[in-house]
């Protein structure tokens, strides 16, 4: 495999880039650019890493819950339902989204640190079958349209264990000072718990946490694991509650740059589970269903962005531009986190990468970087195609109209076909919100 | 005025707050929240200023274009025409929204750094009035097709005047490492310029430029009106080319802190106008038409975002938040740029303003943060008003669909009234392009 491949699912064919083993020059002469691919098979491989190393470890007494804010839309809630994935959501947008396309309400987690009382109305009415809990407010707002609604909702409560995951901050969310949860060290989980086994219209089930995106270490889930196994231990000797539920979050990391780690889901997932396994007859109580919320490692990998270069520019000593047909409008990373990527010469895979590019956008703004530092071939010109790897989370699902443009369609990749799920937004689509 | 009233649109009447005159807790119960409010009479001002001291500094020989990728809908077209404006638009996106809205073709101006050879055909068959070229691609392509399509247009030259505007870097535009336009500096300005004159099918009329964005000093517009000058009397000498027009590009800066300067526009434009004359003068050339592009100065300070708070959490030691219904979905502008922004307790103004919170949004991911080191009244709790002011430039433009959130509407404040201009996204919206 050509060392610029990060992942499997890419290759050449000539001076062509193959993705999930597709000329990507057709599918962008038949769908036009910017184009996000998708390739089905590998989400769908995912799925069964997360799952099989998951029954390994857990047997029948686990959860793998996709989460679809990495990238949200029906088909991929058929594939969810058709693996048998369990789904974490953020919004009634999301939940809305995942019902139309027939995934069971009852495989629905829904989480958000400010569920508006329309919002928990919407989801009792929805009868999602667990709610994660944020903050005090929104345990009450449950408890009391919960009874108005006549039902009993199932819930977590999301905790802050205090965890520094060891990546950046703007993803890190399991550490004390965070918006999300209640926190262990304040003492508001405890209060939270105890506040939640009064509150006589919602059943707790357990707890949740997250620490953090772009992990690599399983360490770090064993950290949260350990600190999450012990506040259960406490909670069931004070209190006789026993936790059904653990929810570990997501946060594996995956490939953008060649030199990036390749993680190991089977060996983390182990380790995780032999140290639960372990600490859990060590604390004296019953193991909890496990569960896990992966989003971007489901999906990244799964998904590439195709654009036509307009413009190449060299300023001489200082810097070389290449400009495409798309920007921060469809893939904001680069300007919100300096996010890496891998992009490559889709028209000129056979020649020599000697030129050194900053991958710019055609947004009016200095700021519309898709990668600086890229290698290129000299030849690259208007009417090449570029393309952008490890696309497939957040960068759909975070694309805006900026500039007044379209978003790109998403066309999926199965099975030596191609088809459309999610179409290109179109000119009218852009004026249908103007009065 | 109180001190935290950035511009004289906003007050306070007891508890709530006023917003042109109208009171922001009717508006929310009225529209729902998160909510983008924009002031007609102060977009309609903000051109009136601009006209007038250009008017004053180079009589009838001048014009002011709304840079609408600031914030492009219908509406603001429609004032933007009543207003006499010109437009500067940077995608065809743009131009079917004002086009839709009734604005003639032949006062807007086509910018972009990266025209696709459709975009450029649809431009040509909108029949814009001017094209603002910016690279040899983009010259040849229009060169070309208009030729097939029978037309000559009239086109300025982007050129990169090698200014470093100090702004910060993310919207710092007329570098000579910049990827917009020709640079004087490396010859490349030179070498278009003449190549420009040789093709039959289009017109040369003059020269843009633009330094960045958010500038405070008229000392910026004056060292880039310089160097274009000395550009445009060299060009005259070697080609006897007569430029007809001069774009200044937009930047000037507005206010978002209490702390920030009341810029004069009058007087920045007076000044410029006045070194523009005498150089001219000294160059021996005709003074061309010049042309200011403001876009965030015009609408910046007419908008105004409401929310509504879910949650308030102390972390004792650490940090206070507060949680409102939108977040970086709606503007993502901390996120991105870490922009400032004053944010005002809308339902709690009489109060002392004596706690300090992080505001953040609803959005699942720790850099969700509106703004942080914010002054509230200790008692803000779920169900209070907040109000972000500044908010009309670059929030909407930029507004995306994250966490699957629908889009606020933008209700217009005009007379004592209010009118949806744009209306809120509803959840069968959100799936319209799901296959």
């Amino acid at each position: 495999m050509h060392s610029r491949f990060i992942s499997d699912n890419i290759s050449s064919s000539g001076s062509r880039l193959l993705f999930a083993g597709q000329d990507t020059v057709r599918l962008a002469e038949k769908y036009g650019t910017p184009l996000y691919l998708m390739d089905e098979a590998k989400i769908r491989e995912q799925c069964r890493t997360y799952q099989s190393a998951m029954h390994a470890a857990f047997g029948s007494r686990y959860r793998v819950a996709y989460a679809s804010k990495a990238a949200a839309f029906a088909h991929m809630a058929r594939i969810m339902k058709e693996e048998n994935m369990y789904l974490d959501t953020v919004s009634i947008g999301e939940i809305a989204t995942v019902q139309k396309a027939g995934f069971p309400s009852e495989r629905i987690y829904f989480h958000s640190n400010n569920k508006t009382d329309d919002d928990i109305l919407y989801g009792l009415r929805s009868k999602v079958g667990y709610w994660v809990v944020d903050c005090l407010e929104e345990l009450e707002s449950l408890n009391r349209l919960a009874a108005l609604e006549n039902v009993r909702p199932d819930i977590l409560l999301r905790l802050t264990p205090g965890i520094d995951p060891h990546t950046f901050a703007a993803v890190a969310t399991g550490k004390v000072d965070s918006k999300f949860g209640f926190g262990i060290e304040t003492g508001y989980a405890w209060e939270a718990t105890k506040r939640a086994l009064q509150c006589e219209n919602v059943r707790l089930l357990g707890f949740h946490c997250h620490v953090g995106s772009q992990v690599f270490e399983s360490d770090v889930f064993i950290s949260s694991a350990k600190i999450m196994l012990d506040f259960i231990a406490k909670v069931k000797d004070a209190f006789g509650f026993s936790t059904q539920q653990l929810d570990l979050g997501g946060g594996f990391g995956v490939r953008y740059l060649p030199t990036d780690p390749r993680p190991d889901l089977e060996q983390y997932i182990r380790e995780i589970g032999r140290y639960i396994t372990k600490e859990c007859a060590a604390l004296g109580i019953e193991q909890p269903v496990i569960l896990l919320e992966p989003g971007r490692s489901i999906v990244a990998e799964a998904g590439m962005t195709l654009y036509t270069v307009g413009m190449v520019k060299n300023i001489p000593g200082l810097i070389n531009y290449v400009s495409v047909d798309g920007g921060m409008a469809d893939n904001i990373r680069y300007a919100l986190y300096s996010a890496p990527y891998t992009v490559l010469p889709a028209t000129r895979m056979d020649e020599p990468f000697t030129g050194h590019y900053t991958v710019v956008g055609r947004c009016c703004e200095s700021g519309d970087i898709i990668q600086p530092n890229v290698s290129l071939p000299e030849t690259v010109r208007r009417g090449d195609l570029i393309a952008v790897c490890t696309t497939g989370a957040y960068n759909y699902s975070m694309a805006s109209n900026y500039n007044r443009l379209p978003r790109p369609p998403i066309v999926m990749l199965k099975n030596r076909e191609s088809f459309i799920a999610v179409r290109r937004e179109t000119l009218e689509d852009l004026l249908r919100l103007d009065v």
